[in-house]
């Protein structure tokens, strides 16, 4: 693709092994081309370059500030620990550069906001890389969610429960750059927990919840970072309840399970589907108890979502539409994008101050 | 069976819907045999008996204490509103009769006690009839649970989630014996919690969590009966953390879901399986992400356990072996199921009086 002209042109800022992914998916969007790598050292760049079999065209650059000077650059993605996510974002949207941002977004809000006006102010387009939003998967899971007769009346959802964790080891849960408290200080709560907390309002259709309150069971590590929490938020006028559970300590999980009035809705691997090309989710609707309750008139059913490319891919291409549209069309950015990070960032900070003032409930 | 001298002799006080239930697992018991029923009024015993083809044989009494007076009964069945638990499990006990008694077992711990007292003292066995823990797939779970090579150490089950709900009707919200303060003033916490409770205790192997901290989203009906809430146990010295959701207001769930450091765990239907003959539950175990993060190595694997007769009539079996022991062979009661009760009942107090007491952690 990378000689499509047409196409969105990305540099990636930082090496990380996300980054990895994110280059690939960038080579598999149709209207997406990488064009350039920066690391703080040319040599990690390099070297990025190599593993990736990336094509000689790519530029290397061995400084954040030159590939934010290549004017042949449209859009960053910024797989950064968090803690540097400000400086680098807001300097990117200031040389005119559509930001692309690792979850999670920044450290608390004000940090979020100052990067947001920036991008709003040079017109930029602002989007967080949660790649399960873009699966198709997710649409048809929101068309269930909405279907009154399968699911009931979406104030009658009474239940939402989230899980987000895997299995660190005891090097990774001490040295990691997600436990370390001047590069990622949210720890499992930014990194898994955003995820939670982003499929809840996702059910919620982003609405703020009226409370949040952290369970009394948080997790440190020695330099007291989250290693594991769970939360609980609430909305007052439609008596709906969310709990969530984040983790670097347990086994792998990525559940979102959501009882309504008339339909029961569960997936398991929603932020990584098990497979690339397609995905599942069930649903059970209107059951009741057989004569003498001795089992069920219906059994969950499976929907499975087939995907071309996959879901990272098509948020590349999602990205690239619009910041197409904005460079070739003169449209606005899209605003949505930055309202379900702001959002998710601000129930972040809710269950962090939770956390900090022994576990208050939080009035959002 | 009823022709069977050696099986054990069952009456049940009651005809709640659920005793049809029983009534029929009391004749697919190979050891047991129905031989009366009692009611507040004799029409009702005999409408009972009609509606359930019951033998001619089956003795219809239009009092509890008649029945409780028949020499030829060894064992209750108690599907009686939760109020009238005590009174009746109490005077059982003192005529001699074994005790199953339908769940939640009693409005509080103290009233429980003055049960279980009275069962010691008389040497007769009881049991709550929660027929879940008979199912030979609840076996099978607590064996995957238990195996640390595919779960993970006991003491690293990090998360467990239960919930369990239906859907009543508006009718059933204010009028249903469930609902009504002074027969099941537990509402939806005694009836559906009372197996969440007891579901989360079971993963613990019957430990007592630490707190227990019920969440700001209990609603009521107009009398002020539960209709929904939300709680968390925590275990201090392994860290593990609990939550359930229980509800009369929600589509059917009976879930139980526990992640562990190597495996998850996850079952849909443990209180009433899908089916009569066979269950299922899954498991994912050793799962990690494939390289680039674009899929799992592993997906969850569901095993079936399949059963000859349904776990109500297992329950039914095995309290029956033990009333056979009791009375042919000198044994004594077996304490497991008053004992797994009673953490259960201590369990529910504890949440109820966080709920009272404007939702604080209740230490145990």
């Amino acid at each position: 693709m990378a000689e499509n002209e047409k196409s969105i042109r990305f540099g990636i800022m930082g090496c990380a092994e996300i980054a990895r992914k994110v280059s690939r998916a960038i080579h598999l969007a149709p209207n997406a081309s990488l064009v350039a790598i920066a690391s703080r050292s040319i040599h990690k760049a390099k070297q990025f370059a190599v593993q990736n079999k990336l094509s000689e065209n790519v530029k290397l650059y061995g400084s954040y500030d030159e590939l934010l000077d290549d004017p042949f650059v449209d859009a960053v993605y910024m797989p950064l620990p968090t803690s540097l996510h400000v400086k680098w974002a807001v300097r990117a949207a200031e040389k005119g550069k559509h930001v692309l941002l690792e979850k999670p977004t920044a450290i608390d809000v004000k940090m979020f906001d100052d990067m947001l006006k920036a991008c709003e102010s040079k017109g930029v387009q602002f989007m967080d890389a949660s790649m399960w939003y873009h699966h198709p998967r997710t649409a048809k899971m929101k068309e269930f969610l909405s279907n009154s007769d399968l699911f009931g009346r979406v104030k009658a959802v009474s239940i939402i429960h989230s899980s987000s964790s895997y299995h660190g080891t005891p090097e990774f849960l001490e040295n990691d750059i997600r436990v370390k408290p001047d590069l990622d200080a949210l720890g499992a709560l930014g990194d898994t927990g955003w995820y939670c907390i982003g499929a809840i309002l996702w059910t919620m259709n982003q609405k703020l919840p009226t409370t949040v309150t952290a369970l009394p069971t948080t997790i440190r590590n020695s330099a007291g970072v989250i290693l594991s929490c769970n939360a609980s938020m609430y909305w007052d006028e439609e008596q709906i309840v969310a709990t969530f559970y984040c983790s670097f300590i347990s086994h792998e999980t990525m559940e979102l399970a959501v009882c309504g009035s008339n339909g029961t809705f569960h997936v398991e691997d929603f932020i990584i589907p098990y497979d690339e090309s397609s995905a599942e989710f069930s649903f059970t609707s209107g059951a009741k108890f057989v004569d003498l309750h001795i089992g069920w008139n219906v059994k969950p059913q499976e929907v499975r979502v087939a995907t071309d490319i996959p879901q990272e891919a098509m948020m590349i291409q999602e990205f690239s539409r619009l910041v197409k549209g904005i460079k070739d069309h003169g449209l606005q950015p899209d605003a949505k994008w930055g309202q379900t990070s702001r959002i998710t960032q601000l129930v972040l900070d809710a269950v962090r101050n939770s956390i900090d003032n022994g576990y208050e409930a939080v009035q959002m």
